[in-house]
Protein backbone atom coordinates (compact mmCIF):
# COMPACT_ATOMS: atom_id res chain seq x y z
CA UNK A 1 0.00 0.00 0.00
CA UNK A 2 1.36 3.56 -0.40
CA UNK A 3 3.19 5.20 2.09
CA UNK A 4 1.49 8.45 3.78
CA UNK A 5 3.85 10.96 5.10
CA UNK A 6 2.81 13.31 7.87
CA UNK A 7 4.66 16.08 9.76
CA UNK A 8 4.48 17.30 13.51
CA UNK A 9 2.41 20.20 14.20
CA UNK A 10 4.11 20.78 17.44
CA UNK A 11 5.88 18.99 20.18
CA UNK A 12 4.73 17.51 23.66
CA UNK A 13 6.98 18.19 27.00
CA UNK A 14 6.56 15.95 30.26
CA UNK A 15 8.73 14.84 33.31
CA UNK A 16 8.87 11.21 31.68
CA UNK A 17 12.59 11.17 30.37
CA UNK A 18 13.71 7.89 29.79
CA UNK A 19 11.27 4.15 29.05
CA UNK A 20 11.89 2.80 32.48
CA UNK A 21 8.40 3.77 34.62
CA UNK A 22 6.56 5.28 32.27
CA UNK A 23 2.86 5.81 33.26
CA UNK A 24 0.60 3.42 31.37
CA UNK A 25 -1.97 5.17 30.10
CA UNK A 26 -3.46 8.90 31.74
CA UNK A 27 -4.77 6.81 34.37
CA UNK A 28 -1.30 5.88 35.84
CA UNK A 29 -0.24 9.47 35.29
CA UNK A 30 -2.71 11.33 37.38
CA UNK A 31 -1.80 15.00 38.20
CA UNK A 32 1.26 14.69 36.02
CA UNK A 33 1.45 18.06 34.41
CA UNK A 34 2.80 18.61 30.85
CA UNK A 35 3.05 21.17 27.51
CA UNK A 36 2.03 21.22 24.31
CA UNK A 37 4.08 23.83 22.31
CA UNK A 38 2.23 23.77 19.13
CA UNK A 39 3.69 25.35 15.82
CA UNK A 40 2.67 29.01 15.97
CA UNK A 41 1.70 28.31 12.22
CA UNK A 42 -1.06 26.64 13.46
CA UNK A 43 -2.55 28.93 16.57
CA UNK A 44 -5.33 30.62 14.88
CA UNK A 45 -6.49 26.54 15.22
CA UNK A 46 -6.87 26.98 18.94
CA UNK A 47 -9.61 29.14 18.77
CA UNK A 48 -12.56 27.52 21.35
CA UNK A 49 -10.65 24.55 22.60
CA UNK A 50 -10.80 26.74 25.47
CA UNK A 51 -14.14 25.53 26.59
CA UNK A 52 -13.04 21.76 26.63
CA UNK A 53 -12.06 19.80 29.89
CA UNK A 54 -9.99 17.18 27.84
CA UNK A 55 -8.54 16.79 24.14
CA UNK A 56 -7.15 13.84 22.69
CA UNK A 57 -4.09 14.14 21.30
CA UNK A 58 -2.41 11.73 18.62
CA UNK A 59 1.04 11.89 18.70
CA UNK A 60 4.27 9.55 17.39
CA UNK A 61 5.90 6.93 19.31
CA UNK A 62 8.67 8.35 18.68
CA UNK A 63 11.23 5.64 20.85
CA UNK A 64 9.54 2.38 19.70
CA UNK A 65 11.35 0.98 17.07
CA UNK A 66 10.47 -2.46 15.28
CA UNK A 67 7.48 -4.17 16.36
CA UNK A 68 6.00 -8.08 17.43
CA UNK A 69 2.60 -9.30 16.93
CA UNK A 70 2.40 -10.95 20.46
CA UNK A 71 3.66 -8.76 22.87
CA UNK A 72 3.59 -9.48 26.79
CA UNK A 73 1.94 -6.47 28.54
CA UNK A 74 2.73 -4.66 31.40
CA UNK A 75 1.18 -6.06 34.37
CA UNK A 76 0.68 -9.71 32.73
CA UNK A 77 2.32 -12.48 31.98
CA UNK A 78 0.85 -14.11 28.46
CA UNK A 79 1.40 -13.55 25.32
CA UNK A 80 -1.05 -11.08 23.72
CA UNK A 81 -1.91 -10.01 19.77
CA UNK A 82 -0.42 -6.44 19.52
CA UNK A 83 -3.72 -5.18 18.64
CA UNK A 84 -5.25 -6.48 21.65
CA UNK A 85 -2.73 -4.16 23.49
CA UNK A 86 -1.59 -0.53 23.81
CA UNK A 87 1.75 -1.80 23.47
CA UNK A 88 3.77 1.18 21.90
CA UNK A 89 5.82 -0.68 19.25
CA UNK A 90 3.29 -1.19 16.51
CA UNK A 91 3.22 -0.86 12.67
CA UNK A 92 2.34 2.31 13.11
CA UNK A 93 3.72 3.92 16.09
CA UNK A 94 0.43 6.38 16.63
CA UNK A 95 -0.26 6.89 20.36
CA UNK A 96 -3.49 8.05 21.52
CA UNK A 97 -3.69 9.70 25.06
CA UNK A 98 -6.68 12.01 26.53
CA UNK A 99 -5.24 14.51 28.75
CA UNK A 100 -6.98 17.18 30.90
CA UNK A 101 -6.65 20.70 29.25
CA UNK A 102 -5.66 23.20 31.88
CA UNK A 103 -4.97 26.39 29.96
CA UNK A 104 -4.37 27.47 26.60
CA UNK A 105 -1.24 30.58 26.32
CA UNK A 106 -1.32 31.19 22.68
CA UNK A 107 0.24 28.02 21.15
CA UNK A 108 0.93 26.82 24.93
CA UNK A 109 -1.09 24.22 26.19
CA UNK A 110 -0.91 23.39 29.67
CA UNK A 111 -2.25 19.48 30.24
CA UNK A 112 -2.07 17.13 32.76
CA UNK A 113 -2.61 13.43 33.05
CA UNK A 114 0.26 12.67 30.32
CA UNK A 115 1.55 9.30 30.01
CA UNK A 116 4.03 10.18 26.52
CA UNK A 117 7.87 10.78 26.56
CA UNK A 118 9.67 14.03 26.48
CA UNK A 119 9.87 15.62 23.64
CA UNK A 120 7.10 13.48 21.86
CA UNK A 121 5.97 14.91 18.49
CA UNK A 122 2.18 15.38 18.06
CA UNK A 123 0.32 14.55 15.00
CA UNK A 124 -3.55 16.28 15.80
CA UNK A 125 -5.57 17.26 18.36
CA UNK A 126 -8.86 16.45 18.66
CA UNK A 127 -11.88 18.06 21.50
CA UNK A 128 -13.08 15.16 23.79
CA UNK A 129 -16.89 14.76 23.40
CA UNK A 130 -18.57 12.19 25.98
CA UNK A 131 -21.46 12.06 24.02
CA UNK A 132 -18.78 11.03 21.26
CA UNK A 133 -16.39 9.15 23.05
CA UNK A 134 -17.65 7.24 25.69
CA UNK A 135 -18.55 4.04 25.76
CA UNK A 136 -20.73 2.43 28.71
CA UNK A 137 -21.05 -1.36 29.41
CA UNK A 138 -18.15 -2.18 26.89
CA UNK A 139 -16.36 -5.47 27.38
CA UNK A 140 -12.63 -5.57 27.51
CA UNK A 141 -11.58 -9.08 27.01
CA UNK A 142 -7.96 -10.08 28.78
CA UNK A 143 -7.72 -6.62 30.10
CA UNK A 144 -11.09 -6.62 32.10
CA UNK A 145 -9.70 -10.16 33.37
CA UNK A 146 -6.59 -8.41 34.59
CA UNK A 147 -7.96 -6.11 36.03
CA UNK A 148 -10.29 -7.62 37.67
CA UNK A 149 -7.16 -10.07 39.21
CA UNK A 150 -5.86 -7.03 40.68
CA UNK A 151 -8.30 -5.38 42.42
CA UNK A 152 -8.66 -8.76 43.88
CA UNK A 153 -5.06 -8.88 44.86
CA UNK A 154 -5.13 -5.32 46.37
CA UNK A 155 -8.34 -6.47 48.41
CA UNK A 156 -6.59 -9.51 49.91
CA UNK A 157 -2.86 -9.49 49.66
CA UNK A 158 -2.90 -9.16 53.44
CA UNK A 159 -0.12 -7.11 54.61
CA UNK A 160 -2.41 -5.82 57.06
CA UNK A 161 -4.00 -9.05 58.51
CA UNK B 1 10.01 18.95 11.41
CA UNK B 2 11.01 15.69 10.12
CA UNK B 3 8.11 13.95 7.88
CA UNK B 4 7.04 10.73 9.20
CA UNK B 5 6.29 7.66 6.84
CA UNK B 6 3.21 5.32 7.92
CA UNK B 7 2.25 2.33 5.30
CA UNK B 8 -1.22 1.38 5.54
CA UNK B 9 -2.18 -1.99 7.66
CA UNK B 10 -5.26 -2.90 6.09
CA UNK B 11 -8.84 -1.26 4.47
CA UNK B 12 -11.76 -0.20 5.91
CA UNK B 13 -14.76 -1.09 3.82
CA UNK B 14 -18.00 0.60 4.26
CA UNK B 15 -21.19 1.55 2.81
CA UNK B 16 -20.49 5.41 2.79
CA UNK B 17 -19.21 5.70 -1.02
CA UNK B 18 -19.41 9.32 -0.96
CA UNK B 19 -18.71 12.35 0.84
CA UNK B 20 -22.30 13.79 1.13
CA UNK B 21 -24.62 12.20 3.90
CA UNK B 22 -21.61 10.70 5.77
CA UNK B 23 -22.51 10.04 9.48
CA UNK B 24 -21.42 12.48 11.92
CA UNK B 25 -19.39 9.99 14.64
CA UNK B 26 -20.21 6.77 15.36
CA UNK B 27 -22.93 7.98 16.90
CA UNK B 28 -24.69 9.14 14.26
CA UNK B 29 -23.86 5.19 12.46
CA UNK B 30 -25.58 3.14 14.78
CA UNK B 31 -26.18 -0.27 13.54
CA UNK B 32 -24.69 0.73 10.61
CA UNK B 33 -21.67 -2.54 9.58
CA UNK B 34 -18.64 -2.47 8.12
CA UNK B 35 -15.53 -4.45 7.37
CA UNK B 36 -12.03 -4.62 8.14
CA UNK B 37 -9.59 -6.14 6.04
CA UNK B 38 -5.91 -6.81 7.38
CA UNK B 39 -3.25 -7.24 5.52
CA UNK B 40 -2.50 -10.85 6.05
CA UNK B 41 1.37 -9.95 7.06
CA UNK B 42 -0.56 -8.91 10.44
CA UNK B 43 -2.69 -11.65 11.15
CA UNK B 44 -0.87 -12.96 14.16
CA UNK B 45 -1.76 -9.54 16.03
CA UNK B 46 -5.51 -9.94 16.03
CA UNK B 47 -4.83 -12.88 19.10
CA UNK B 48 -6.67 -12.08 22.11
CA UNK B 49 -8.98 -9.08 20.02
CA UNK B 50 -12.24 -11.11 19.97
CA UNK B 51 -13.12 -9.92 23.71
CA UNK B 52 -13.33 -6.52 22.97
CA UNK B 53 -16.65 -5.43 22.17
CA UNK B 54 -15.07 -1.98 20.72
CA UNK B 55 -12.35 -1.08 19.40
CA UNK B 56 -10.45 2.17 18.12
CA UNK B 57 -9.27 2.43 15.13
CA UNK B 58 -7.30 4.67 13.61
CA UNK B 59 -7.04 6.23 9.60
CA UNK B 60 -6.17 8.02 7.02
CA UNK B 61 -9.16 10.83 6.24
CA UNK B 62 -7.70 9.69 2.34
CA UNK B 63 -10.66 12.19 0.99
CA UNK B 64 -9.19 15.06 3.06
CA UNK B 65 -7.43 17.37 0.87
CA UNK B 66 -6.26 20.90 2.38
CA UNK B 67 -7.54 22.46 5.25
CA UNK B 68 -8.70 25.94 6.92
CA UNK B 69 -7.29 26.38 10.64
CA UNK B 70 -11.50 27.73 11.11
CA UNK B 71 -13.99 25.56 9.65
CA UNK B 72 -18.03 25.83 10.15
CA UNK B 73 -18.79 22.60 12.15
CA UNK B 74 -21.80 20.36 10.43
CA UNK B 75 -24.96 21.35 12.21
CA UNK B 76 -23.19 24.92 13.92
CA UNK B 77 -23.45 28.48 12.46
CA UNK B 78 -20.32 29.76 13.84
CA UNK B 79 -16.53 29.13 12.42
CA UNK B 80 -14.43 27.48 15.09
CA UNK B 81 -10.98 26.21 15.70
CA UNK B 82 -10.12 23.46 13.48
CA UNK B 83 -8.88 21.74 16.87
CA UNK B 84 -11.94 22.32 18.78
CA UNK B 85 -13.69 20.03 15.66
CA UNK B 86 -13.27 16.84 14.39
CA UNK B 87 -13.72 18.23 11.02
CA UNK B 88 -11.83 15.66 8.63
CA UNK B 89 -9.77 18.40 6.61
CA UNK B 90 -6.73 18.54 9.20
CA UNK B 91 -2.95 19.42 8.65
CA UNK B 92 -2.65 15.51 9.78
CA UNK B 93 -5.62 13.72 8.48
CA UNK B 94 -5.51 11.21 11.09
CA UNK B 95 -9.11 10.27 11.59
CA UNK B 96 -10.34 8.19 15.32
CA UNK B 97 -13.58 5.93 15.80
CA UNK B 98 -14.52 3.84 18.59
CA UNK B 99 -16.50 1.21 16.97
CA UNK B 100 -18.69 -2.49 17.95
CA UNK B 101 -16.65 -5.11 17.38
CA UNK B 102 -18.76 -7.95 15.92
CA UNK B 103 -16.51 -11.16 15.13
CA UNK B 104 -12.91 -11.82 14.01
CA UNK B 105 -12.34 -14.32 11.17
CA UNK B 106 -9.08 -14.65 9.98
CA UNK B 107 -7.88 -11.37 8.94
CA UNK B 108 -11.46 -10.10 8.32
CA UNK B 109 -13.17 -7.94 11.33
CA UNK B 110 -17.08 -7.16 11.22
CA UNK B 111 -17.27 -3.88 12.67
CA UNK B 112 -20.48 -1.99 13.50
CA UNK B 113 -21.03 2.28 14.05
CA UNK B 114 -18.94 3.10 11.18
CA UNK B 115 -18.65 6.46 10.00
CA UNK B 116 -15.86 6.51 7.71
CA UNK B 117 -15.46 6.60 3.69
CA UNK B 118 -15.13 2.91 1.88
CA UNK B 119 -11.63 1.70 1.24
CA UNK B 120 -10.79 4.02 3.89
CA UNK B 121 -6.62 3.25 4.40
CA UNK B 122 -6.16 1.34 8.07
CA UNK B 123 -3.43 2.61 10.16
CA UNK B 124 -3.91 0.78 13.82
CA UNK B 125 -6.31 -0.83 15.86
CA UNK B 126 -6.40 -0.12 19.65
CA UNK B 127 -8.72 -1.56 22.50
CA UNK B 128 -11.42 0.03 23.85
CA UNK B 129 -10.95 -0.21 27.20
CA UNK B 130 -13.37 1.89 29.59
CA UNK B 131 -11.59 2.28 32.85
CA UNK B 132 -8.45 3.91 30.35
CA UNK B 133 -10.80 5.39 27.88
CA UNK B 134 -13.57 6.84 29.15
CA UNK B 135 -14.12 10.26 30.52
CA UNK B 136 -16.91 11.51 33.18
CA UNK B 137 -17.71 14.42 33.99
CA UNK B 138 -15.96 16.23 30.99
CA UNK B 139 -16.96 19.80 29.66
CA UNK B 140 -16.78 20.02 26.01
CA UNK B 141 -17.23 23.95 24.98
CA UNK B 142 -19.37 25.05 21.94
CA UNK B 143 -20.07 21.27 21.67
CA UNK B 144 -22.03 20.74 24.50
CA UNK B 145 -23.97 23.99 23.98
CA UNK B 146 -25.07 23.23 20.35
CA UNK B 147 -25.84 19.32 22.00
CA UNK B 148 -28.24 21.12 24.63
CA UNK B 149 -29.54 23.77 22.04
CA UNK B 150 -30.57 21.12 19.61
CA UNK B 151 -32.08 18.68 22.51
CA UNK B 152 -34.04 22.09 23.29
CA UNK B 153 -35.34 22.32 19.67
CA UNK B 154 -35.92 18.69 19.19
CA UNK B 155 -38.40 19.09 22.43
CA UNK B 156 -40.02 21.95 21.17
CA UNK B 157 -40.41 22.53 17.60
CA UNK B 158 -43.96 21.70 18.10
CA UNK B 159 -44.53 19.66 14.57
CA UNK B 160 -46.94 17.51 16.64
CA UNK B 161 -48.82 20.32 18.40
Amino acid sequence: MATLSFTPIGTIYTPHTTLQNMPIQPLGAKGIRGKIVLNKAFVEGLKDLEGFSHITILYHLHKAEDYSLLVTPFMDTEKRGLFATRAPKRPNPIGISTVQLIAVNNNELIIEDVDMLNETPLLDIKPFFSKFDNRDGSKSGWLDDLWNEQKKHTKSDGRFA
